[in-house]
């Protein structure tokens, strides 16, 4: 399993009148999460996009248990659970400053041509990195 | 069942650099939705708060089925289903201008109360424009 | 003077944990006053962007004299009051329910050619369109 | 003079279909720095306000010299260089991977009382960290 850690600070810019971070903010977090993942990989997004692939998103799942708080430094943890095909799947949990699962997600992204908007195959490079990967650790799976 | 229809443009500050809303901009969008269905039934969210009580997102499910392009006028159809308990259920439906369905989303909101942030009953007013609907409207269902 | 009034009404996306309409989210209300102005005259900033032309915000003025609040309903007056060359100024008011002027706003945008990225010439259209405007009510300025 | 500088990375969220980052995704950004400024002083503005301070912006200037592109590294300065009064002024200014200037900014905050709402004295160790700074660098201003 692919995992990548990060933290970042709720913004008083994240926070809705209620007092805790709006519920369509986070996306922009899950997205932080997963370009790093792959950039740890040594898989740039910009670069692939640059090549001619984009990677939108197909479906996003968010389920908020507690809620997140300004200025809490927050975890998130992103994963890559099951091998990549033409599309991939990121987990994420977000934990606050006590150790406390706040939310879960999930998201949905596919391949997809930049020129033509068609999906495509799954570039080499990612393949090298991330699919051959689950290969490699099919007994731990 | 509950049914509202409101129209939105697609503005430049909700497209990415692929030329899509970006998958993170359509919870803005969905609250208008839920709102202004609570709003032609009589029931107004900020005077709910200013009485007391919150209504923060439980989970939110979103399918992007077809992009969303700038300046698109989108028709979104904002339902609800069941009959609300503790919790209310909203599900949407995203039309572009072809007519086509782009997309895909629910929500789930419970009701809490603003001062102790517990869970609480469904406050009155909403019990009689809401849930007594589907008493009345049994039999459609 | 060229002049455009629409109306939009503050959402909980929009406030912040302060209860008030958070200082980073006026923008987008300013992009919609002054597409929606040039739509009045029978542009469309879509088309002009199609046919190549891309008009960054080359400044931003904002000065927030009195908060906004979830739920208001805000005037946004729009207005051209200089003639447009390479560059064009708008001037923004946000009125709040009690009449008061609660926000000033001023923005340049300059129009460039979208695939050389240089400042090109105000287009056709647009000079007949807004250009001329100025010159025939020249008396009034 | 107050100075502080961060480093953030421009994320998918923040661009549009220009590929540049929209021009009202900069606030956030810059209300990020002004936090950290006061944070590197052992100033937290959310103790700040959990004790009964609010500082709500009054007046955002933004100069767009040259746009941001998605995934560059960004240095944010933001200096304090006049003593601060009932108001604290903030200037700002981003470098991109190139090291060019490629936006200025000002904020201008006022102290007001939260729940009150009116403008309030500046706070006690407000003043010692931050106003005190001004009188004992008095020569070199």
């Amino acid at each position: 399993m692919l995992e990548h850690e990060l933290t970042f600070r709720v913004l008083y810019s994240d926070t809705d009148k209620m007092g805790y971070m709006y519920y369509g903010r986070y996306a922009k977090y899950l997205e932080m999460g997963r370009v790093e993942l792959l950039r740890t990989l040594g898989l740039s997004y910009k670069l692939m996009e640059d090549n001619g692939l984009i990677m939108p998103v197909l479906d996003l799942k968010l389920k908020y248990i507690k809620p997140l708080y300004y200025d809490e430094e927050i975890i998130l943890k992103t994963k890559v659970t099951k091998r990549p095909s033409s599309r991939i799947h990121f987990e994420y949990e977000l934990i606050n400053p006590e150790g406390m699962l706040t939310t879960k997600a999930e998201t949905t992204l596919v391949f997809v041509d930049r020129d033509t908007r068609k999906p495509c195959l799954i570039p080499d490079d990612f393949n090298q990195k991330v699919t051959l990967y689950f290969d490699e650790h099919l007994g731990e799976n």
